[in-house]
C-alpha cells in the first residue's frame, strides 16, 4: 500500500525516509531512534536542529518530582519518576566556508535517511549547497551497539564536490540540552529544563567527557566521547569543555573531491548508588574498549548479533509489502528495547521518548515478555528478575493498601508506585497477575527451573497472597475480587473483571502447584499446607460472571446491564474518547477503550467455550473503540480464533502501522511498544493460533485470502523453530534441538531437525463478520465480506 | 455532665470560659465566632495574641487556586476557590506603663469569656497585674450585628485599680494579618499568606478605611471603623494608617479607679464587580449608620432581633443540662451561619473557619434548610435563591458532564465545581435532588406560590432533567442510576444508591407535578407533556435494591454482598479511617462513614414499611463508623422511630456536642454545622417524631426515659407551633395564626390560638438495642437498657 503521503517507502528490510520531512522530525525521530535496551537515542539530525523533540536515555536514570493532590487520599504516592533526557552525544555540526550547515538554508539537492534492521544502523545521506555555493556530500552513519550496553558510535563523512571549501566539524556532548517545546504539565517543565547538575568536565586530546548529577534522585551520569579523525587535508583540531558542554572542533581547507571523516565513540555510565568516581571510571573504561574495538568492528558486531536475531525471530508474510515491512521494523524495536535491559524496567514507550515519563507498565509482562518468551527468553528472564528485585517495594505497597503479599505498581520506573490517579494506582490489581503470567509460560516454554525455584516462586507467591488477602467468598460460595479495575481504562473499580479474575485464578493455583513441587522454597517463603489449600480453594471458586440472557461473558459483573455508549451520536472528532468526556460516562456505559474480555479470551482461552468466543467477540467488538493501542493485537487474535481472518488481518496491520504511520498521531512521544509486541503475537496466535498449554505448544493455523504465506519462528524449550503457514497447508520444523511434539489442531506431532511436518490447515466457518462502532471499524487491508 | 476538663460551664443560656484556657485558643476561636451569615469574626482575643487561628470571613469573598492534577481527567475543575481571611478589625491592645497586655505576661487574676446567646454578645472581663505592678480591670464587648449586615462593633474599657497608670489603646484595622500556622496544602500557603492588596488607606478623625483587592478572582473589599472615646482623664489621640494597617491610639493617665471606654464600631463592604469607589462609598455609608445608631443601639437591636428568634425556634429539655445548653448553641450558630446569607451560600463551616475552603455543600439543603423551613423559612428561601442564581453554572457544568439538565456542584462558593476529586465532584449528584427536596420542603411548608412559579420550578425541572439523562431503563424494565457517589463517603461510584435513587424519584415525581400544576411555567422553561410523561415513567419505576435474604435495603447493588470491614481488627487509633486506610478498601468492603441508607429513611420514610426500618436500623448500626459528623443526628431520628429512645438520645448529645466538646478534635477549622443543624432535627423528628408529608405535619413523639420534658416551636404555613412532650402526654399549640390541623399518630387534631389539645404518647417498643462496630459506640447519656 503506502499512499503519496506516508513519509516511508515500502521496502523489506529497510525503512527509508527519501527525502527530508521537517514538519515530521517529531515522528521520524522515534521511528529512527537507535537503542539497545540501555541507552537510548532519537533519530535527531547530526547537526541538532531543526529539532523535534532531542533525547537520549539511560534505562533506570530517572529524577523525582512532588505529586500535588488537590484532594489526597490515603496511600496516594507522594513522588513520581521522570525519565531524564541526558548528556547529548549525538551532535556533529558542519560548517562550509562559514555557514553552518541547517537544511533550512542554502539548498538541499539529495536527503535521504535509512534505518537497516540488518546492519543496525540508521545512515543519513545528503548533499547541500551552502548558501555561499559551495557543495557538500555527509554520509553519517550512528549505531547504539548491542554488543557494548554503554556505547553508541557516529561516522561523518563529509566531501567537498566543488573545491576548495573551508569545512568544520564540530562534535559535542551537550548537558540540559534546551527543548524546543516542554510537556504541558507544569510541574514537569522545570525539571526537564535543567535535569542535571553539573559535576566535572574534561577536555584532553580527542577524548572530552562531562559529569553529571540529578538533584533529588541523585544518580551521577557520566558521558564522554572519543574521536578518529582522517582527511587527506590538514586538520587543525581543538578540544575545550564548560560545566555543560564539551567538544572537538576540526576544520580544514578540502579540494574538490577531498573529505574529513570523523568516528566518534560515546560511552555513558550511570548509577543511583555508586560514587561519581566510579561512575567517572567507567565511562573511560566503556570508551576504551569501543576505540580498542574500533568502527568497523563495533559495525560487524551489530551484523552479527542482528544475524542472529533474525534467524531466531523473523517473520514472513507474503502478499502484504507493508505488513512486511512494518511487521520487521515492530521486531527491530522490540529488539531495541529489551536486548540489553538487563536489571532495568522495560517501558511502555522504550527508550525512545518521554510519553507517560519513561514509566514501566504491565504491558511489558503482557505483551513484550508474551512476545519475548517465545524469541528471546532470557530477555523475559532478566525482565522478571527486574521485577523481583521491586518485591521488597511491591510488599509494602500491599501493607499500606491493608493487604498482603505484594503489590506491584501500575506505573513505575524502579519499581515505586507513580500513578497519582488511585483507580488506576491502586485498584489495576492485574499487573500482579500479569507478572505471575509472564513467570509461568517462561518457565513452561523454557524449563529453567533454578529461576523457577527462585524469582519465579517468589513472585508467585507474593502475588497469589495478594489475591488471597482480597478474595471474598460471597453467599452462592464462588470467590469474588470486588472493585478493583481491569486492564479496559474506560471501566474502572469494577466487581469480578472476568480478566482480573481468570489471571487471579491462573495466579493461585500455580501458586499452589509450584509450592508443592517445590517445598523447600515453599518453606523458605513460610507456605504452610493451610495457605496452599486457602490458594486452590479461592483459585478454583472464582466468580466467572456470565451473561446467561445474552450468551456472553459480560467484562465485569454488571457490564451488560448498563447502557451501551450513544456511538452513532458521538463525533468522529470526539475520539479519544477519554479527551472529550469524563471518567464518570465512560466508566458507567458499554464502551471499551481496550481488549479485556477479549485479552481474558487469549490469555485464558481454556475457560471459554468456541461458542462463548464467537459471541463475545462479535459482542465486544460491537463496543470497542481502540482508543488503546494495546487492543488491536488481542482483536485480531480473536479475530483470527473465531474466523474473522479479513478482520484479524486489518487488525494486525493497525497494530504494526502504529508508529510507522503515527495512527493515533503521538508516536512523537515514543513507540507503542506493546502494539509493537503485539504484532508478532497477532502473526503467531493469530494466523498460527498458537497457544502454549502447560509447556506443550499447540497450533491451528489460517490466512486470510489476501496472505498466501506467513511464516514465523519461534525458541521452546531449548529448541528453534519455524512454521510456516499457506492457504492450506502448514509446515513445521525444528531448526534445531532435540525433537519436540507439537499439536495441530486435534493432532499431535512429532517434529525432529531434518523432518519437518506438513498437514492441511482446517478451513474457518464464522459468522457474518461483526460489525465496530461507528467511525471505529479499522482500516481493511482487503475488502471485508459481504455480509 | 461536664466533666472537670470541659471548658465551659453547664448554664442555660450562656456558653462560659471561667478561666483562660491557652491551650484551646484555636477551637474557641470557632465556638466564640460571633457572626450574622454576611461577616463573620473568630472569637480571638481584643489584643490578638496570643491567638490560634485568627480569622474575618465575608461572606463570598474567595479567591482563586489553580488546581494541579498528576493525571487530570476531562471535566476536572481548573481552579479552585477559598474563603478569604479578609482585614481584621477586631484588634484593641492595651499597654499599662508601657507593658502590653499579654496574658502570657504579667499576672491574671481574673478572666473569663461568655457567649451570651440571648443578648447577641460576647463579653470578656478579666483583671489583670502588668509586670510593673499596675492592676487594671478590662471589660470587652462585641458583637456582629443582626440588624446591619456589614457591621460589628466592639466596646472596650479598661479601668486602673490602682492610679496612677499610664493607660494607652490602638484600636486597629491590619490586612493580610500574619497567620500563627498555615494549612498544609502548599498550593494554599501562599494564597493565605498574602491574599490582599493594598488600594487604599485612610485615617481621618477618629475613623480609619483600608481598601484592597483579591488577586485573581477581583474582589474589591473595604473595612472602616469609627471610634468614640470616653474618660475622665485627659485622652491624647492619634490616628495613621499605611498599605496593610490603619490604626487609632490613645493614652491617658488614670487615677485608681478612672477608665476610658472605647467604642469601635466596624463595617465592611465588598464586592465581585462593583468598583473600589462604589465599595469604598458603602463601607463608608455602612459606619455612618452604624455610628448614627450608636453602641446602645445596636446592642438593643441585636436583643429584639433575638428574642423573636428564641420565641421562634427555642427548644427546652428537661433532664439533661449539657444537652439543653448544646442545643439553644446548636440555634445559635445556625441562626449566625444564615441570618443575613441574602445572596450567598451558607457554608459547611459557616463563616466560622477556613475548613474545608469556606466551600458550601449539599449539608446547607439537607441538614441546614431542612431546620431552618421549619424555624426561619425566608432564610431558605434565600438560600435557595442563591441555588437558582448558579442555574447557568451548574448546566453548563451538566453539559460537560454529557448530561441534561443541572449538576449543581460538590462543593464551592460561588456555583461553580470546587472537587478536584472526580468521584465526588462529578458523581455525587444527590446534591441535586437535595436541592429539589429543599425547595419542595420549603413549598409545602410555607405555601409559597411565587416561589414554586419561579425559583422553584426552575430548580425542579433541571434537576429532573439531570436524572431523566442518566437514568437507564433495565432488561428488568425498573430504572437504574448507575455509578454514583452517595451521601456515605465510605462508597463510591455504586450502582443504585437506594438513597439516591429514592430522592431522584422525588425529584422526577414532584417536577412532573409541577410541570402539570404551573403550564405556563413549565412551557417558559421547555417542557412538553413527554416530558413529563417520561419524568413520571422513570420516576415511578426507580430501581430500589432490596437483599431478601436478610431482610434489609443494601446501602446500593451489592453493599450487602461485600465482605464486612473488620472492626475488631481496627485499631482505635486508625480512625477516622479515611485518614489511615485507602479509599480502595473503604469503598469495596461494608463500612459506612455516614448515614446514607438510614437518611433515605429518615427523608423517604414513606420507601419503607415499619418493619424494613427496624431491621435495617439495626444492620446499618453494626457498621456505621460515624466518622463524619453527618451522621449522629440521622441516627438519632432512626433510633428514635423503631424504639431505640436511650440510644437516640446519645446520638442527639453527640451531634449537639460536636463543637462544645470539639468530639472530633478539629472544631479548630470551623463549626460542624450540619451536625448543629442536625440536633433541631434530632429533636423535633427524633424526639417529636416530626414528618411533613405534602404539607401535613405528623407527629410520632416519643422520650426516653432520662428526659420527662421535651418542648420545641416551629412555622409551618404562615402558623407557629409549640409542641411539648413528656412521658406519656403530648401537647400541641398553635400560638398565633389560623387554625391548622396535624396528625397525632393515626389522629387528626385541629388546633387553634388557645386551643392546645393533649393526646397521650403511644409507647415504643423495639427489639435488643443494636451493636455498634468495636470502639464505635456513641458516649452513653444514660445506661444503656440490659440486652
Amino acid at each position: 500500500m503506502g499512499d503519496e503521503e506516508d513519509i516511508y517507502t515500502v521496502e523489506p528490510w529497510v525503512v527509508r525516509e527519501p527525502r527530508p520531512r521537517l514538519d515530521s522530525l517529531t515522528e521520524t525521530e522515534t521511528v529512527f531512534a537507535l537503542s539497545n535496551g540501555c541507552l537510548g537515542i532519537r533519530g535527531t539530525l547530526d547537526e541538532g536542529g531543526p529539532v523535534g523533540m532531542p533525547g537520549t536515555y539511560l534505562a533506570g536514570l530517572h529524577e523525582l518530582r512532588t505529586m500535588v493532590y488537590t484532594e489526597a487520599g490515603y496511600g496516594d504516592p507522594e513522588e513520581t519518576q521522570t525519565l531524564v533526557n541526558t548528556i547529548d552525544g549525538t551532535l556533529v555540526a558542519l560548517s562550509v566556508d562559514g555557514h553552518p550547515l541547517d537544511l533550512r538554508a542554502g539548498e538541499v539537492l539529495a536527503h535521504e535517511r535509512v534505518l537497516d534492521m540488518r546492519a543496525g544502523t540508521l545512515v543519513r545521506e545528503l548533499r547541500w549547497r551552502c548558501p555561499a555555493g559551495q557543495q557538500v556530500e555527509v554520509r553519517s552513519e550512528r549505531l547504539v551497539s548491542f554488543r557494548h550496553r554503554g556505547v553508541a558510535a557516529i561516522r561523518y563523512t563529509v566531501r567537498a564536490v566543488d573545491g576548495p571549501a573551508e569545512v568544520a566539524l564540530t562534535s559535542s556532548l551537550v548537558a540540559n540540552v534546551q527543548l524546543p517545546h516542554l510537556p504541558s504539565h507544569p510541574s514537569a517543565q522545570d525539571l526537564l529544563r535543567h535535569p542535571l547538575d553539573a559535576q566535572e568536565h574534561h577536555a584532553d586530546g580527542q577524548r572530552i567527557t562531562l559529569v553529571h548529577r540529578t538533584c533529588r534522585s541523585g544518580f551521577a551520569v557520566a558521558a564522554a566521547a572519543d574521536h578518529r579523525l582522517e582527511s587527506p587535508a590538514e586538520l587543525e583540531t581543538h578540544v575545550d569543555s564548560d560545566q555543560d558542554w564539551a567538544r572537538l572542533t576540526t576544520t580544514a581547507r578540502l579540494e574538490a573531491g577531498q573529505e574529513i571523516t570523523l568516528v566518534k565513540l560515546l560511552g555513558y555510565a550511570w548509577s543511583a548508588d555508586r560514587s561519581l568516581t566510579a561512575v567517572r571510571d567507567e565511562v573511560s573504561a566503556t570508551l576504551t574498549t569501543a576505540r580498542h574495538s574500533g568502527w568497523d568492528a563495533l559495525v560487524a558486531a551489530q551484523r552479527e548479533y542482528l544475524d542472529a536475531f533474525w534467524g531466531d525471530a523473523d517473520v514472513e508474510i507474503d502478499g502484504d509489502d507493508e505488513l512486511q515491512q512494518a511487521t520487521r521494523f515492530a521486531l527491530w524495536h522490540l529488539l531495541q528495547a529489551t536486548a540489553r535491559a538487563e536489571g532495568r524496567g522495560i517501558a511502555g514507550k522504550a527508550l525512545t521518548g518521554t510519553g507517560y515519563e519513561g514509566h514501566v507498565f504491565w504491558d511489558t509482562e503482557t505483551f513484550v515478555l508474551q512476545a519475548m518468551t517465545a524469541l528471546r527468553p532470557e530477555i523475559t528472564r532478566h525482565a522478571l528478575e527486574w521485577r523481583h528485585s521491586t518485591l521488597d517495594l511491591a510488599r509494602d505497597r500491599a501493607r499500606q493498601l491493608d493487604l498482603r503479599g505484594a503489590a506491584f505498581p501500575w506505573r513505575t520506573i524502579d519499581g515505586i508506585e507513580c500513578s497519582g490517579y488511585w483507580p488506576a494506582g491502586a485498584a489495576a490489581f492485574h499487573v500482579d497477575a500479569d507478572i505471575a503470567d509472564a513467570a509461568i509460560r517462561y518457565v513452561e516454554c523454557t524449563g529453567d527451573e533454578a529461576f523457577a525455584r527462585s524469582t519465579g516462586i517468589d513472585l508467585l507467591v507474593e502475588t497469589a497472597r495478594l489475591w488471597a488477602s482480597q478474595a471474598h467468598q460471597g453467599r452462592d460460595g464462588t470467590f469474588h475480587i470486588l472493585g478493583v479495575t481491569g486492564p479496559d481504562e474506560y471501566s474502572a473499580l469494577s466487581d469480578d473483571n472476568v480478566y482480573t479474575n481468570l489471571m487471579a485464578q491462573r495466579n493461585l493455583l500455580h501458586a499452589a502447584r509450584w509450592a508443592r513441587r517445590y517445598p523447600d522454597c515453599a518453606a523458605r517463603l513460610a507456605v504452610d499446607a493451610d495457605e496452599i489449600d486457602g490458594w486452590e480453594a479461592a483459585g478454583k471458586a472464582v466468580a466467572v460472571p456470565y451473561d446467561a440472557d445474552r450468551g456472553v461473558h459480560p467484562q465485569a459483573a454488571g457490564f451488560t446491564d448498563q447502557p451501551r455508549w450513544d456511538f452513532e451520536g458521538t463525533d468522529p472528532d470526539h475520539y479519544p474518547l477519554h479527551s472529550h468526556f469524563p471518567y464518570l460516562q465512560l466508566y458507567r456505559k458499554q464502551v471499551v477503550k481496550q481488549a479485556d474480555l477479549v485479552l481474558a479470551m487469549l490469555l485464558r482461552g481454556d475457560a471459554f467455550t468456541d461458542e462463548d468466543k464467537a459471541r463475545n467477540v462479535a459482542y465486544y467488538e460491537a463496543v470497542t473503540v481502540r482508543d488503546s493501542s494495546l487492543s488491536a493485537c488481542c482483536q485480531a487474535v480473536l479475530c483470527a480464533e473465531v474466523g474473522h481472518l479479513d478482520l484479524a488481518h486489518s487488525y494486525l496491520a493497525e497494530s504494526a502501522l502504529a508508529d510507522l504511520r503515527d495512527a493515533s498521531h503521538d508516536s512523537s512521544d515514543g513507540l507503542h511498544l506493546a502494539a509493537l509486541a503485539g504484532t508478532w503475537i497477532a502473526v503467531a496466535a493469530g494466523f498460527g493460533g498458537m497457544r502454549q498449554v502447560d509447556g506443550e505448544l499447540r497450533f491451528r493455523p489460517a490466512l486470510p485470502a489476501a496472505l498466501p504465506r506467513v511464516a514465523f519462528r519461534l525458541r521452546h524449550l531449548g529448541r528453534r523453530l519455524r512454521v510456516t503457514v499457506t492457504a492450506d497447508r502448514a509446515r513445521y520444523e525444528v531448526v534445531d534441538g532435540e525433537p519436540l511434539t507439537v499439536r495441530h489442531e486435534q493432532e499431535t506431532l512429532r517434529l525432529a531437525v531434518g523432518e519437518p511436518v506438513e498437514r492441511p490447515t482446517v478451513p474457518r466457518t464464522a459468522d457474518a463478520e461483526p460489525r465496530q462502532p461507528a467511525h471505529c471499524a479499522p482500516r481493511r487491508r482487503s475488502r471485508p465480506p459481504v455480509a
